[in-house]
Parts: C-alpha cells; sequence; structure tokens
C-alpha cells in the first residue's frame, strides 16, 4: 500500500508537468468554444498513466524527462481523442463522471473536438527536443497506433452484432483497441531517451503486455468494484451486451447471462448475474489472465539497468492489477 | 477550352499514379469492412486536384514527381477523411453522387473511416524518400493544417446560428475551412521539391489565394451550374442557410431571400431566389472576389522559372474560376 502510495505521487507529479504543458499549449486559439470543448475531458482529470509510462520508460534508458514531455503529451492528447470519439459511437453519455463531449456540444462538436486534438497530437510530436530521425520515428508510431486503435475500435463494435466471438478475437481486438498505445508510449520514452533498438523492442512488448492486462483488469473491476468506488453503474457492460473475455469464457462454460444484451435490468438482476460469473469462475478466469500478461510484460524490463524509474514501471505493471478504478 | 482539356489530362495522369498509390497502400488490411468504407469515396473519384498541386509544385521547383507522391497522398487522404467528417456533421447523405458512407456504414462507421484515413495520411507522409528533417516539416504543415481545417468548420457551423456575419469573418473561415489545405499542398509540393525557403512561401501563398477563389466560386457554382451538370440539387446551400459570399453580400444590399434555411422549397422558389442573388449583383460579386484572389495567387508564380509544370499550376488556377462543377 505504502508503494502504491508513492508510484501514485510519482505519477501524478509527472502527470502535472504533462497537464500544465498541454494547457498551456491549447489555450490560445480561436474559436475559443471549440478549445473549451477540446479541453473537456483533459480537465475532467483521468490517471494520465499513458504519458506517466512515457517518461518513466525515458528515465529508465538514461534520458531527460523534459525530453519526452511533448511527445507524451501528444499521446495524452491521442488517448483523449479517443475516449470523445468512442464516445458518440457507444452513445455514453457519462465519463469520469463528467457529461461526455457529445453530452454538451452534440456529436457534431465532439467529432471536430477529437479531429483537433488528433492534429495537435502530430503537431506536438513534431515539437519534441530531438533530432528529426527520431521525431519522425515517433510520427509513425503515433500514426500506427491510431489506425490499429480505430480497427479495434471497428472490432469491439462489430463483436456486438456478432453470435460468437473466440478468446483468442477478443484479446486481438483488445491488443488493438487498447494496448497498442500502451506500447506506443513505452517505445516513444525509449526512443526519446536515446536507447538502442532491442531495449526500445522490449519497453515496447512491457507496454504491449500491461496494456492488455490494463484492459481485461478494466471488465474485472467493473464487475467488482462497488458504485460509490467506480463512479458508474456496476455491470454496464452486461446490459450492453459487450462481449468481454468474462462472458466469453462464462459462455464457454456453457454458462446464460440472462440479462445480457438487454439495456435495463434491476439491480438485483445485475447483482444476480454477477454472482452467476463469479460462482463459474469466470472473472477469476480474466483476473489471472490480467496477472499474467503483467507478469510477463514486467520480465521485459530486465534488460534495464537497476533504477528508481525501472521500479516504478515495474509498480506501474502491478497498478494495472491492483487499482479499484 | 484546348487549353483547358490539355491541363485536365496533365491533371489526370499524375491523379491517376495517386490513386493507384493509394489503392496498394489501403489495400491489404484486417478489418476490410473499415477499409471497405475509408476506401469508398477515394473510388467515388474527384478531381484530385490537391495532390495534382502538391506534384506540380514539386515539378515546378525541379524536383522529381516520385519524391512527392507518398505526402501527395496523404494530402488527398486528409482531404477525404474530412469530407467523410463533414458530411457526418453537415447531414449530407450524398457526395460525388454516391451515398455518404455514414448512409452506407453508419455514424460510427464514418467516424472510424475519417479517423483512419487520417491516421493513413500522417503515416504515409513519413514514408516519403526524402531527409528526416523535411518529413519533419511536411508533418508539421500537415497537422497545423488539419487543425485549422477543425476550427474552419466549427465557425462554419456557428455562423448557420448567427444572425449576421461579416464579409471578413466569412473569408476568414473559408480561409481555413478550405485554402490551408491548397496552401500546404503547393508548400509540401516545394519542400519535397528540394525549393529554398522563398519559394516554399510564395508556392504556399499561391496555394492559399487560389484556394480561397476555389471555394467563393464553389458557391457561384451552386446557384450557376445545371442541375445535370452540377450531379445535386441547385441552391442547396440557400436551403440549409448557408452564410455564403453571396447571402452575405444579398443581405448588405437589403435584400431579403425568403426561402433562406427553409430548407424546403419549391424548384420555382429556389429558381426565384436565385434570380434575386444575379439581379442584386451579389452572385457578380463573389465571381470577381474569386477571380481576384485567384489573380493574386498566380502572381505569386513569378518567382518561378519558366517550365510547363509552372505553365500548368498557372492553368490549374484559372480553372478553379472555370470549372462548372
Amino acid at each position: 500500500m505504502a508503494k502504491e502510495l508513492d508510484l501514485l505521487e510519482e505519477l501524478r507529479v509527472r502527470a502535472d508537468t504533462v497537464a500544465t504543458f498541454i494547457g498551456q499549449y491549447l489555450s490560445k486559439r480561436e474559436p475559443s468554444e471549440l478549445y473549451t470543448a477540446a479541453r473537456h475531458l483533459l480537465h475532467a482529470g483521468g490517471k494520465r498513466l499513458r504519458p506517466g509510462m512515457a517518461i518513466l520508460s525515458c528515465e529508465a534508458v538514461g534520458g531527460k524527462p523534459t525530453s519526452v514531455i511533448p511527445a507524451a503529451a501528444a499521446i495524452e492528447l491521442i488517448h483523449n481523442f479517443t475516449l470523445i470519439h468512442d464516445d458518440i459511437m457507444d452513445r455514453d453519455n457519462l465519463r469520469r463522471g463528467y457529461p461526455a463531449v457529445h453530452t454538451l456540444w452534440g456529436n457534431a462538436g465532439a467529432i471536430l473536438a477529437g479531429d483537433t486534438l488528433y492534429a495537435k497530437a502530430f503537431d506536438l510530436t513534431t515539437r519534441a527536443p530531438a533530432p528529426p530521425a527520431q521525431i519522425k520515428e515517433c510520427v509513425r508510431i503515433l500514426a500506427e497506433t491510431s489506425v490499429e486503435i480505430c480497427e479495434g475500435q471497428w472490432e469491439d463494435i462489430e463483436f456486438e452484432n456478432r453470435d460468437h466471438v473466440s478468446e483468442d478475437e477478443y484479446l486481438r481486438m483488445v491488443e488493438k483497441k487498447t494496448s497498442v498505445l500502451y506500447a506506443a508510449s513505452a517505445r516513444i520514452g525509449g526512443i526519446l531517451g536515446g536507447a538502442e533498438r532491442a531495449v526500445v523492442d522490449a519497453l515496447g512488448e512491457y507496454g504491449r503486455l500491461v496494456g492488455i492486462g490494463f484492459q481485461i483488469y478494466d471488465d474485472v473491476i467493473d464487475l467488482r468494484t462497488p458504485e460509490d468506488v467506480l463512479g458508474k453503474n456496476r455491470g454496464s457492460d452486461i446490459l450492453k451486451g459487450k462481449k468481454t473475455l468474462i462472458i466469453i469464457r462464462a459462455h464457454e462454460f456453457g454458462e446464460n447471462i440472462k440479462i445480457f444484451g438487454a439495456k435495463k435490468a434491476s439491480r438485483e438482476e445485475i447483482n444476480q448475474a454477477i454472482r452467476q460469473l463469479e460462482d463459474c469462475g469466470s472473472i477469476d478466469y480474466a483476473e489471472e489472465k490480467a496477472i499474467e500478461h503483467v507478469q510477463t510484460g514486467k520480465n521485459m524490463l530486465k534488460i534495464l539497468p537497476e533504477t528508481k524509474s525501472k521500479q516504478l514501471l515495474i509498480e506501474l505493471a502491478d497498478y494495472m492489477i491492483k487499482r479499484r478504478y
């Protein structure tokens, strides 16, 4: 617990630097309402785990944090762009306890706010204090990553309309939709920190595996965390008919979740469905999968020298499967 | 007329190269339906004036067309991304005579198809056969340009809900929404062709001015071109309540266009409104403004040596205010 508090404090210091940087960078333009919409979720907070991972990766290979701040900010902008557009597509009206961007500015406003952040992310990446060849590599990583995020989101939506999704298909979707941005964060931190290829690759693999663990565990949290901690209704993924690993596994066990995709259900029906998933072992199964991925991810860091930043990267990986929200 | 046919043939050759390049680049990925959606408008054709301008600019400064093909393709992808998202925002169900992307794949599909093209554009730019410093500059230009396009589109939508828009405000909006991508096309052609700063700047100014002329003239076409040539209903901008330069000028003349923003009107009412705009001189006024911008734009090319490519750039500028659709 003391360790976790230490990690969170270390992340907070770096998150604040990134938030200040983004605030200055996004503050000066017209039309001001567009930028208010674009900044909306950034102000709503979030843990900024991705820029944190980028900065720690840079430090862990001996680079200065200042080398990576603009790129780390770019990663956070890309993350926020995907949240804004995802909320339109998924018709989610709340995000981090605040109204979603499209709830306040309509679909058109939210599409443009997201598109603006997307472009700003690439602009920012070109402003990293680094040789052009490194910048070019970072731009390509972010572009390829963004493409994969779109592919993953497309599959996620498509899975909702399919009768059957296999565990492998689910894991590939999660990899694209979520883990590639963690992989990009760690890679870019390594590149701008001046690391050699093998180290950059190991960091990328660390980010990828930890990111998969993060996403699988997210679905565990959705079912196990009390609502007052969660900040949203428990079991919302079940009602939406999201084919998470937990649901896929339950189906493999032959379980029939009555309210799956039902849109609405009573609190008692939801609790009953969650108990059913607990009892058949599919939540435990997902948790174990998440732990496995995080463990394999941490092993990738063996290539790094022993530093405080490396230790924090390890703790960050562990945090993915310990957090309650 | 012979000249125009020559220009169109020269543009077609270059457009085909870019189309082939894009076709190969976008063909190999899963989920294939996402890429079908992303390619939809590219297949529907379009004149590809922007990549044409980029390639001609590269040639006109003595560069090889191959140096600029990936970046020219990137510009076309950004253009198509904006069309896809604009059609969602403007609720336009037809584009180039084909169903819009959101008509076929829904808003979520169209948002993702656009986002994918956007990211692919930056990926492509990093693949230009050029020194990293040039690539970095091109990425920054495309990113800044995309930001301005979003700002312009935001203002365009906002203008619809305002009582009064001044001519200056309109021109600034058009500059951001449309002309900056022409400016970027010419600049990037110059940069990747190896031109010095003053030449790159002159090309950028050429593209900017010609782009403004293009957009103003687009509104003239919407009122003067017969529907069978136009491929859509004449006067649709009037019904939508778009505050074009023509409408702004007519309001300044004290004209009251009855069906402005009326959504629906009979053919006779539309023809009557167009006659009213003709009679008060506001369509002529817009045409003159378009011609002025194109003329000033062409003057920027004086810095270039006399070549066939320079001549084609001049004809391309003239084409903006001669085309009928």
